[in-house]
């Protein structure tokens, strides 16, 4: 997107006063006007990436007739981890431009937690040039949590400087509700640095408690997207939080939420994604998918559209996003169907077509000097690590919740002073996560049931937040082998089955993203998915992205990092083996 | 308001967590909450001026049973000239906190017409310490057109280092059409300067057209207060433009505007008096006044006050204001009646009572230093100024519309080669609009129908926009007397009939506002209409702030300025005499 300087804003105003000619006039358009809700008849002017008027008297160097169709504003992911992805920003627009996104809030949480500061500079510079403006939110909690071993550490000192770039909107995600209670000085400095620099600060309180969401927005939190009932959703949104409406490749939760929406409150609610595979994007969709979905549940189109522009504009403070309007940027989706269905058939940005017809238009290579290899540091690993033992014969388990990022703490009896061993019947396996950023290469162990996994091993460097890396597996020589696979490739995902590497998805950056092409991403993912299920049995969920979070331990209720397995109950680690 | 700083926040998150006791908790409150549109049953806790938690746990040094009262936002007024109530910022803030106001957003206009850098100055030291937060636009046409004298330029230049103030939110008022459309250098310096301070831009577009409408909007412009008719506030609100709804003294656009609204669009409508005498405010209300009235015409309640709180902190960017959470400022009112009836009893600013039970708890002294004497420098004036002959016999006259910023143009016969003389039966006066500020001293002359003025004279330095002396009379000599008197008490408002001062309102104060306490300054004001009725006859309207409008040259259709009479319709000025 152009910057708006002077010479842009005379030529904009010039050619809104017909003094020059524009350089496109769409002509017979039904506009979807999101301010007063009503559906305008007319052609749209556009100047130099603008929208500079309504009206049928513009003429433009190219001029198109688009026999009423239906032009609603394009769409803004109110916020998502690029890194979660795997791809890089430009395959992540490759993806998000044909459902109709344009503009996405992005958080670098997970490579600042692996890089800090070297981390958010190569998304920004990552993020240049391409036709899906990324606004940054600075990753507000790295480490996220004391209980685990990230890569990079950032202080108030080190992001204050970001903000300035005039791309940077806030404070990313924050959720070390701690520090925020006590306040701790470097938390108070990061939430007043935000404060008087005009920003906006998001929030990730998961279950927080009533006071707790005081404290938040006292802190000047004005956003949430951790909201997981209705409960929690009503109470931000009562003080004051935009509620940010998730659904993503693991953490859905659009139904839940979608029903406390109504026309009284429906200017408080954005959607997002969060978390969200490149694959999941391509085939599902995301924010149009929830517009479409908004409307089916009952929601008046105007509304479910606004959740998907308008809203997440001004949660923002993005005054020329969000809608179609003189002076606004002309990013906008030309539907082939009614504003009910919803279809996409083109999207302009900056007053360029860059979806048409199934066929995104815009090519952009990853420069060689944005990757950021050699960040997969491990310590030298023998299958005796992988050994779990019990004294007591009580074992503390991890039990997933099937696509939720929570997760239960159940136990387990074995034979006292036996060696645990995994079975299918039992739906339990190992789990292990190993610091990888060079430090001091420390192991967690612990046990998952829920998995319905039959055989082999899987390890990936996404684990989040840390990214340490997290293997789990049915047989300790699989597991051997997956590791050392995944520090071959720089980092990524490999799937082991009876000691061959049946498929890995190399993510060369940071151990986060690939830097090939979406399509070759896209094919490495499924045939990752595909190997899945001969060492899965009947998958109903993504197995490597809920392993990814089992690392957090932010999120109840038991969860694994490098450092053990950590209750957020208790609010403590705890051994594998009760000892009372 | 104490500003936010480190150490406060740090307090406020303390408080908010329970680890100190708060200020005040008020007990048993019923919430209005603008963003869920609910009624939440609550306790409201309060430290240092800020809003830190609902719920029923937390301890006060001060703790207060409401009794189930409603609490609802206090309102804010998005647009006023405190010039135009004739009172100082502090005896403005005793008018409006009875009425629930605790945010204006001014332009010192008037008084930059007059002084310039200095009369912005002044109205920034005025308002400091005063219980009710005064938020700056600078006023960005002074001169508002190059067809009036001001006292006064304002260059961007002039107006770029106020943006590093922080009670300043943006560019005022833009009136000056041509200077948008060329767009002149100036101009657009400040259009620019604005944007790239992430500052609002106000609008000014009096019967703009559509294509102008585009025009502003792309210039940044981003409110408009001078929607009249239902078509004008349509195009603005479907292009983006919040729309104010005035009601003021003179310009009252309530009823027409208000149909408008719909539980669709009301997050664009705010509420606005843009020019209100002091005594109106007093008697009548203003934003309250609106609010009721928005609920009587069928509007939800929780529409209503949105638009009088939450709708113009977010057209504003007044992230802590218009609202009832955690976080927000302690500005609110209780009421003694359902949200329906909206009858206010108690007032809070920033956490302390400020008005309760009909009394206002507020003291402010202005201070001699802040005091702009000196400002009405005229030439010297004798009757025969006050002749009006006409070659032609066809005279070109000004008709006023009541309660109405608009006037017509219309014409009259008399005797060629004859002087004019006015009579009560032709309902006809003459007027006068000598520039004041000691530049050239030029004299308008012009004839105005409609004020039915049965003798004597009137003479104001209020003369929207350059605020040159104006005066009405019915004979020379009681013009000469009402305009010698004017420049003895260094401006003001003077009535003399028959020789004989009947009433003065002296506006020390750059010929604008009265330095006298709100009690000395209302017993004047009344005094002044008592004694109108002595010379009009039959009054339905405000005589004087009609006579302050007729001077406006950017409002349709005749105006009258030190120039000559001026025709928006011609763009041009006219001479009285009609030559063809």
């Amino acid at each position: 997107m152009k910057t708006l300087n002077k010479e842009i804003l005379r030529k904009l105003i010039q050619a809104s006063t017909q003094k020059i000619n524009c350089d496109l006039v769409l002509h017979n358009c039904k506009i979807l006007d999101v301010f007063s809700g009503e559906v305008i008849d007319s052609s749209l002017a556009i100047k130099d990436g603008y929208i500079v008027g309504f009206g049928d008297s513009y003429e433009g160097d190219q001029e198109i007739d688009l026999e009423g169709a239906f032009i609603v504003p394009s769409l803004i992911d109110a916020h998502v981890h690029i890194e979660s992805t795997l791809a890089t920003p430009s395959e992540f627009a490759k993806a998000a431009l044909p459902h109709g996104i344009t503009t996405a809030i992005i958080d670098p949480h997970e490579i600042s937690n692996v890089l800090g500061v070297q981390g958010i500079n190569f998304m920004i510079e990552a993020s240049k040039n391409i036709p899906l403006d990324f606004k940054i939110m600075l990753s507000s909690c790295v480490p996220a949590t004391s209980y685990e071993t990230s890569g990079a550490t950032l202080n108030a000192k080190d992001l204050n400087p970001f903000y300035s770039n005039p791309n940077v909107l806030g404070l990313a995600e924050v959720m070390d509700l701690d520090a925020v209670k006590e306040p701790s000085p470097d938390m108070l400095d990061k939430l007043h640095d935000a404060s008087i620099n005009h920003k906006i600060i998001d929030g990730h309180g998961s279950s927080l408690s009533f006071l707790d969401n005081n404290t938040y927005r006292v802190a000047g939190i004005s956003t949430d997207h951790e909201c997981t009932t209705l409960e929690d959703a009503k109470d931000r949104l009562q003080k004051g939080f935009y509620i940010h409406i998730r659904e993503g490749s693991v953490a859905k939760n659009f139904d839940a939420l979608i029903p406390l929406v109504n026309p009284f409150n429906s200017r408080r609610f954005t959607f997002c994604t969060d978390d969200i595979y490149i694959n999941d994007l391509v085939n599902h969709g995301s924010i149009d998918t929830m517009v479409r979905r908004a409307i089916k549940s009952g929601h008046h189109p105007v509304d479910a559209i606004r959740m998907g522009s308008l809203n997440a504009a001004e949660c923002y403070q993005l005054k020329s996003k969000g809608a179609i309007a003189p002076g606004y940027e002309a990013d906008f989706i030309i539907l082939s169907s009614s504003l009910e269905d919803f279809k996409i058939k083109t999207v302009y940005k900056a007053g360029k077509v860059v979806f048409d017809d199934n066929q995104v238009f815009f090519n952009h290579k990853v420069s060689s000097k944005t990757k950021m290899y050699n960040t997969v540091i491990l310590p030298d690993i023998s299958i005796d690590d992988f050994q779990i033992s019990s004294d007591t014969g009580h074992l503390n388990i991890i039990e997933i919740i099937e696509n939720s990022l929570l997760s239960k703490h159940v136990t387990k009896t074995i034979e006292k002073g036996s060696f645990f061993i995994p079975t299918y019947d039992d739906n339990l396996a190992k789990i292990f996560v190993i610091e990888r950023h060079g430090h001091h290469g420390q192991i967690g162990k612990g046990i998952v049931k829920g998995f319905r996994m039959t055989r082999g091993a899987v390890a990936t460097t996404i684990a989040h937040d840390s990214h340490n890396l997290v293997a789990l597996g049915m047989n300790d020589l699989d597991l051997e082998l997956a590791i050392r696979r995944v520090k071959e490739i720089h980092g990524g995902i490999v799937l082991v089955k009876e000691g061959e590497i049946l498929a890995e998805l190399p993510l060369d950056i940071a151990g986060l993203m690939s830097s090939k092409s979406l399509e070759v991403i896209t094919h490495e993912i499924k045939q990752l998915e595909s190997a899945a299920s001969s060492i899965f049995h009947e998958l109903s969920f993504n197995p490597f992205l809920t392993l990814s979070f089992l690392t957090l331990p932010v999120i109840p209720e038991l969860k694994i990092t490098d450092q053990g397995l950590y209750s957020t109950k208790f609010r403590d680690f705890i051994a594998i083996d009760q000892t009372n």
